[in-house]
C-alpha cells in the first residue's frame, strides 16, 4: 500500500489510546514470534514501529525496559541485533493467548452457578474463581468445568434469561468495546479487497494493532460461556470482527518480511 | 388415666406458650373435626377444653370470637350445642393440613435454586415464591417443581453442602424448637407404654397439644426440600417427634369420644 493510505487505515486503530510503546511491542512480539526460537531482526522491528508510527527512541526505549522486565531477550549476530521473548516472555504470552486468539465457538456450551458458603476478598476472588464472573456476593457463574472451590455448590445449566445476559457482561468496558467495534468495523470496510495488496509487513502491523486493541480489553474480564453472551454486547460484536480480521490477514512468517525489506 | 397424671403429662406442652384459647380450639377443630359433617357436643369441647386446663368462660369468649370470624357455625340440637368449622374453617384447615401433618418422607427429593432478575418486597416474595425460602436477596430455594416467577433462572439440584442445609434452615425458630423438641421427647417418654390405658379424649386432647405447638412453628416457614434438611437441626427432629406420637395416639373418632362421656 502506499505509505499514506496505510498511515491513514491505521490511524483510528492508533488512537484508541492503547497504552505504552513497550505494551505495544508486548503485542507485536506474541502475535509474530510467539514460538521458541523466532527472533526479530532489529530492522525489522525498526521498520515495523516505523509503521506503528513510534518514534525511533521511544523505540528503544521500550526495548530497553522490556530487556530489563526480562520479557526481551537481544543478541548480535554480526552486525545485525535479533530480539526475541525470553522463557518468561514466551510462558506469559503462551498463557494470555487462548484468551486472545479464542473463537467465539471456543466458547463453554454449557456453564455453572457457583454458590460460596461465604462471601470472598477479590483476591481470593482470582485465586479460587479463575474463569468465573461474579453476579452477587457468593454467587459467581462460570463455564462448565472450570475448577470450583472446595465446599461450594455448583449448579450446571445450558440456558440463560436475556437479563442475566446484559446483568454478567462486564459493563464498564461497553464504552470501550463499542469503540473498538466501531473501529475494527470501519477498517474492515476500508481494507482492500485484494488482500494481496497489503505487503507482509503491513499485516503484520495491522495484526499488531488488532490484537493490542482487542488484548487490552479482553484479558480483563473471563471469557464468558456461549449461553451468557447476549448477541447484541458490543464485546461479542468485537469479537467477531477481530475473528474475520484476523482471519482476512493471516499472521506473516519473519522470513516473508525480512526478504521484503532486503528487497526494498 | 389418672387426672392429676394427665395433667402432669400435659404441663409442659401447655407451658410453651402457645398463644390464646381460640387459636387452641382451632388446632383441636383441625384435627378432629377436619371433615364437612363432623361437628363436636358442647359438652365434649367442654370436657376437652377442660382438661386442657382452659377456664369455661375463656373457652366460651374464644367459641364466640371464633363464630363472629367466620371459623366455626354453632347449632342446637335439642338441648346440645354443636359446633363445627364453617365452610371457611373446612377450607383453611384443608389448605394448612398438607403442611402440618406432613411426614419426612413427604419432602421433595429434589430441589430448585431460583435467580431474580430483582430484587423483591417481602410482599411479592410471598405472592410469587410460595414454597421458597430466601437466601440471598434474589436468591431463593425450593421444591422442585413448585412454580417459579416468570422470566426467572431456575436450577435444577439433589445434593447441597453441609453449609447451605445450615444456612437455609429458620434460624429465628431454632430456640422455639429445640424447646418443643425436648418437651415432646420427654412425652414421648413419660406416654404409657400401653396406649390403650389412655382414654380416647385424652388422646384427642394430646393431639392437640402436640398439633397445636407444631402448627405455629411449621406455619412460619416453607417446607424444605429433603435434601436440604439438616438432620441435626432441631426443626427436623421435632418433625420426627411429631409424627411419631401422633402415629402413637391415633385420632379418636367424635362417636367414641361422646360415648366414653355417656357412660362416665
Amino acid at each position: 500500500m502506499r505509505s499514506d493510505d496505510f498511515t491513514a487505515l491505521t490511524a483510528p486503530l492508533r488512537a484508541l489510546g492503547g497504552g505504552r510503546v513497550w505494551s505495544l511491542m508486548v503485542s507485536l512480539f506474541g502475535d509474530l514470534a510467539q514460538e521458541e526460537g523466532r527472533a526479530i531482526d532489529g530492522p525489522v522491528l525498526s521498520a515495523m514501529m516505523s509503521l506503528l508510527a513510534v518514534r525511533p527512541e521511544a523505540a528503544r526505549v521500550a526495548l530497553h525496559r522490556l530487556r530489563n522486565d526480562g520479557w526481551i531477550v537481544s543478541q548480535k549476530r554480526g552486525r545485525i541485533s535479533r530480539h526475541a521473548l525470553s522463557a518468561q516472555g514466551l510462558a506469559e504470552s503462551a498463557a494470555a493467548s487462548p484468551r486472545i486468539y479464542a473463537r467465539p465457538e471456543d466458547r463453554a456450551e454449557a456453564w455453572q452457578l457457583v454458590l460460596l458458603a461465604d462471601p470472598v476478598t477479590e483476591a481470593d476472588e482470582h485465586a479460587r474463581l479463575a474463569g468465573f464472573t461474579p453476579l452477587l456476593p457468593r454467587v459467581y457463574l462460570g463455564p462448565e468445568g472450570a475448577p470450583v472451590p472446595d465446599g461450594a455448590l455448583a449448579l450446571p445449566a445450558t440456558a440463560a434469561p436475556d437479563w442475566l445476559k446484559k446483568e454478567v457482561r462486564p459493563a464498564a468496558l461497553d464504552t470501550a468495546y463499542a469503540d473498538l467495534h466501531q473501529t475494527l468495523a470501519a477498517l474492515s470496510t476500508a481494507l482492500p479487497a485484494d488482500v494481496a495488496e497489503i505487503r507482509p509487513i503491513e499485516r503484520a502491523v495491522l495484526r499488531c494493532l488488532i490484537v493490542h486493541n482487542w488484548r487490552r480489553l479482553v484479558l480483563k474480564h473471563p471469557m464468558l460461556p456461549a449461553p451468557l453472551v447476549d448477541p447484541a454486547w458490543p464485546g461479542h460484536l468485537c469479537h467477531l470482527e477481530v475473528v474475520a480480521l484476523l482471519d482476512r490477514l493471516p499472521c506473516p512468517a519473519l522470513t516473508e518480511i525480512t526478504a521484503e525489506l532486503a528487497t526494498a
